[in-house]
């Protein structure tokens, strides 16, 4: 048994999608989420950036005594992640992995298409991935750099951000994958829209579950579950703490009691 | 006469039309630029962010050697002129004033609406400076938190993105304003579609043009411009330097020659 929390974090609010799931999936583990809006996108920044802004987080919630580490961030696990198990010494897991395990095992056709950031998509993260669990799957991947601004912003449920969904599927429609990994936390939030797009032969993964279980069963291999705990969620950000609460409610679809400001630098 | 450099800054490529008005206006000076991309955007983050990534800024161009700073971010010169002017020697002009100055000279009614990001609508700067220049002007105020995002991206020509801009717009029409302050300086690029929905009755204002003739008028009446220099302009990004060099197309029209990776901390 272990009681200390499980530390997950996210670029900003994207990740909540994945706290959310792990929640669900572990009602009696202590969460601590970090949104770093300071930051915030990772998407369309460097490697080198990323890799810093993850270290400088990951070693903040190794202060914060967690027992392993959610890389709730494609970029950041597509970026940053070889780098954040090399220096810190509790287990970090990411979202890549998980959601290529599962996309390889719902493929029927063998195609795979991945829709995320533009620094997820130039990673390549996906594409290797998938090729590593199977030589044959051919990747199709789509950079849709404003699905993020829509969602935060709320505009997605609106006739124009269904057009811009609409059309930045398009590819995903001609590439023939019937398997489509939502790769940003954010994406969740639209699957509806996405998925009435690309039609009911196509099957949409993202990464929440499989991840959940991931933690679930590194945890229990090692003892490291807390069966007799209360279960709670504590939040930090890293800039503007009320603004991440008011648009946190068009993520989990609920208000959250309190976001503490945490400044790393 | 001053052969040292005049500085500008944005969080990114918003800037570049402040710099393009600046070196039409002033053709013979070295201007240097900074795109704090490595924090982009600052519309969505809160003052004392913003304040601190543009005093960074404005020292490293005390250490460049510049004889003024513009500060050609609406975000930033709302939230962080007033420091910055406190704490760095040289002067420094931000985007706000000269705005709102064309503003009270234009309205005929009296009303001027402002459109800008989320952290300039909260400062209330434009408002504040419109009553200081005429108390019985009337502001109308909309943050357009998705704009900065379709410029960047180049959706704006597309009809999704006419859309959106229709109706962030809706309560300008509504507001009865003559006059409209483009308060973010990507605003200009999406200009024509602006004045399309608003019509000819209502006049644009963004702060370029001003700003310039501002900045000609300190340096002349301190004898500090450089009638005999040959015109430059030096780039530096704080992160993803090729990406904003594709982005910069987007904006300015034209191909950069090349933008200088800069880090400040």
């Amino acid at each position: 048994m272990n009681t200390r929390p499980i530390g997950v974090f996210d670029s900003g609010l994207g990740g909540l999608t994945i706290l959310k799931t792990l929640s669900k999936a572990l009602p009696k583990e202590k969460l601590i989420y970090f949104g770093d809006t300071v930051n915030v996108p990772y998407g369309s920044k460097s490697k080198a950036a990323v890799t810093r802004f993850s270290l400088d987080i990951a070693r903040f919630m190794q202060r914060q005594g967690v027992k392993l580490i959610v890389v709730a961030c494609n970029t950041a696990s597509a970026l940053a992640l070889a780098e954040l198990q090399k220096k810190i010494s509790v287990p970090v897991i990411g979202v890549i992995l998980p959601g290529a395990m599962k996309a390889a095992q719902c493929t029927r056709n063998g195609k795979v298409a991945i829709i995320a950031t533009e620094a997820t998509v130039q990673s390549k993260a996906y594409p290797r991935a998938l090729k590593r669990l199977d030589k044959r799957i051919r990747t199709y991947q789509r950079a849709c750099p404003v699905f993020v601004p829509l969602i935060e912003e709320g505009w997605i449920h609106h006739s124009a951000g269904e057009q811009i969904i609409s059309d930045y599927l398009d590819g995903v429609v001609k590439s023939g994958a019937d398997t489509v990994i939502l790769g940003c936390t954010h994406y969740p939030v639209i699957k509806k829209k996405i998925a009435a797009r690309l039609g009911k032969n196509v099957k949409l993964v993202d990464s929440a579950e499989v991840l959940a279980q991931e933690v679930k069963t590194r945890l229990s291999q090692t003892d490291q579950l807390n069966p007799s705990g209360r279960g709670s969620m504590k939040i930090y950000a890293s800039d503007a703490p009320a603004r991440f609460k008011r648009l946190a409610k068009n993520i989990l679809g609920r208000e959250l009691n309190r976001v503490y400001l945490k400044k790393l630098n």
